[in-house]
C-alpha cells in the first residue's frame, strides 16, 4: 500500500488491499490452525499455482499479517505464520465465519429431502 | 454451490465461495450504502472489465446476497441491492472494517514525518 493513497482509504479499501487477493481469505484461514511449510499451504488450496501462492504470501508478509521463516536445515525448510496482526485480522474474520456457517446450515437445510 | 460439497465444508469455506473473487468484498462494500447502477458500480471499483463485473453479480445473485432490479423505462435501467442475506453478510464484514480502519490509523502514524 503506498502512503500516500491511505489519506484517501476507509477501513475496507484497506481491508480488502489485504484480504481481496484470490486466495488471500484462503490463506488465512489455513494460517489460523498454525504455522504451515509452502507445500502443506498449496495442498489445502486446491488449484492455486506456486507461482500466484509465492505472489499472494509476499503481499501479506508486505501488508505485515504473514510471517516467513526460513530454517537452514538439510533440506531447507520455510514455515509461514501469523503475524500478532494477522492474528488480530483473524479474529475480525470470525463474524464472516460465523455468517458462512449459518448460511451453509441453511443451504443444507434447504438440500434436503423434504 | 453445489449441495453435495456442502456437507464436507466449513464456515469459512462458505463466506469464502461468496465473497472470495476478486471484485466481491468491493461489490458489498459500494451496495453496502444502497442500491447501485451498473455503470456506477462499475466507476466506482476501478479497473474491473465489464464481463467481469457481470460475472461477479450473476454469482453474487446465484448465491442469493445481490438482488437484480430490471426497471423496463426508457432507456432500460438495471439496479443492483443487497438481499436480506447480503444484509447480515454487511454486518458480519463489519469486524473487517473496523480492523482494516484501526490498520490504516497505524500506518498513516507510521508514514508521518516525525
Amino acid at each position: 500500500m503506498e502512503s500516500q493513497d491511505l489519506a484517501h482509504m476507509c477501513g475496507m479499501s484497506v481491508a480488502i488491499e489485504v484480504v481481496g487477493g484470490k486466495w488471500k481469505l484462503h490463506i488465512m484461514w489455513v494460517l489460523g490452525d498454525g504455522p504451515q511449510r509452502f507445500g502443506q499451504i498449496r495442498r489445502m488450496l486446491d488449484g492455486v499455482s506456486e507461482k500466484v501462492l509465492t505472489e499472494q504470501l509476499r503481499q501479506m508478509e508486505a501488508d505485515g499479517v504473514v510471517h516467513r521463516e526460513f530454517f537452514p536445515e538439510i533440506p531447507p525448510r520455510v514455515e509461514y505464520s501469523l503475524t500478532a496482526l494477522g492474528e488480530d485480522l483473524k479474529v475480525a474474520l470470525k463474524s464472516l465465519e460465523d455468517w458462512g456457517e449459518k448460511r451453509r446450515a441453511e443451504l443444507l437445510a434447504e438440500a434436503a429431502p423434504a
